[in-house]
């Protein structure tokens, strides 16, 4: 499997049109955030003094961010977003 | 709902000529900054150190921002704007 | 009213060829910097350490800032404009 | 007056094929620096210590700039130019 | 050989549609990001206070980046890619 | 005469073609950089803690120069460049 | 000679297909990094502490560069390339 690098958190592309706890989300809409799930998070980025900036998201939660953020891959034939975690805009609760 | 990340805020979008305590509001202006209700706070940036950078407004509040300020979210048929705490430019008090 | 946020500080858009003080002033030139009067500033900006930086303008004061600098907002039929303390560019006294 | 805010400096332009002692200069020239008597000084940046960066140069001095640098200013008739201590090139001596 | 500088890795790019572990790989796809083998890492960036920052892959890993990363060599016949280790997104693990 | 701010050099342009122990230089060619001998040094850049930044030439010097940095200045009908020291590529010994 | 200034590294370009240890190069490529031999070193960038900042390159060794990075200077009929440390991407051992 992929381990993102750094401050980068490991993102499922969700499906248009995919419903989620029942409801059918916008993700499928032109130039807007789209949203997906963590599949793996980075260690963190490394400061200066050596040490890692904690990650404030965690795996299984859905995420959203916006349509130009990131990196997508296309591995073992799955679509994934690598993603820096500051550009994660919010994490649904 | 949707928490915001770092230093974001979640601001529900006022409709255009709403009234609020009597004003009719100049949000539906072209090309002028616009405002809303900031809905949830995030915990604030993580300096290097560690800590969390407070953020100026609080939930319930009317924040007013540049037109091109922040992302738009559709969630839940709601239209949200997650913006950055250090975009937005007054309070209203 | 509008508290202006962090390091930025709220100036009422001073009318063309109004005069202050007897002088005719020069702000209706074109491309060239304007003036208002400083309506009400911010705490700050949040330096890292937690403390705020202090605003070198006061209420009342008339200041002078390029034409391109800060944004403008309509609030409560009044032209305001909402600009970070440091593009000021100077202050009458 | 104008105070010039920050690590600022207003400079009162000279006017093209003025003499000062004795030379004609070449103010005049297209796309060139120009030069200027210092009428203000800023108090300096604040550092985030909060403390004043001292400025350079001192009322009176003539000094060097870029064609493009700072911003004019109309003000009581004459023509001035606000312009950063650090976009200064060099000082008459 | 090549020794790569700093926070710099040394990438053998990998051919498209190469095999690895039985699986097809994506890195034929246009506009996507590529992956290759680590053959060798550089020291480290060094910080102000003189100690180098570590690097997270190691050689023999497999990385993936962004097709624009990166600087393509072609030294003894054999194409190599020199890039920055915060540009690689992810590690194969 | 003209002294240079900050971390700024004053270098008297070499004409073209100009020998400089016996050999010609280059300095004619076209999108070459070019050299001239320093004239003046200023005091160094102000750091934040207040003390100045050593400056790597002296007086007398012959430095190189890319033909795009620094800014030209006609003096007292002598040509100048003031540059900044960090652009200065090389000095000859 | 000429004496790279701070941060910066003289290099000797090699001539397209110069043959070094028996193996054609591959420095004539279009839009390909290239090599050369190191002929001098700088001091070291200058820290805000006054300290060198170490090269991590030696006289006499070979050096690959991106073709776009440093600037060409013609000295004493020979090409050279005055080129940041940092902008080095590796060194043959």
């Amino acid at each position: 499997m992929l381990k993102p690098l750094g401050d980068r958190v490991l993102v499922k592309v969700r499906k248009e049109e995919e419903k989620i706890g029942g409801i059918v989300l916008a993700s499928n809409a032109k130039e807007k955030p789209t949203s997906g799930e963590v599949i793996a998070v980075g260690e963190g980025a490394l400061t200066p003094e050596g040490k890692r900036q904690p990650i404030d998201v965690k795996v299984g939660e859905i995420v959203w961010y916006d349509k130009y953020s990131g990196t997508s891959i296309k591995y073992d034939d799955e679509e994934y977003l690598v993603i820096r975690a500051g550009d994660l805009l919010a994490v649904e609760d």
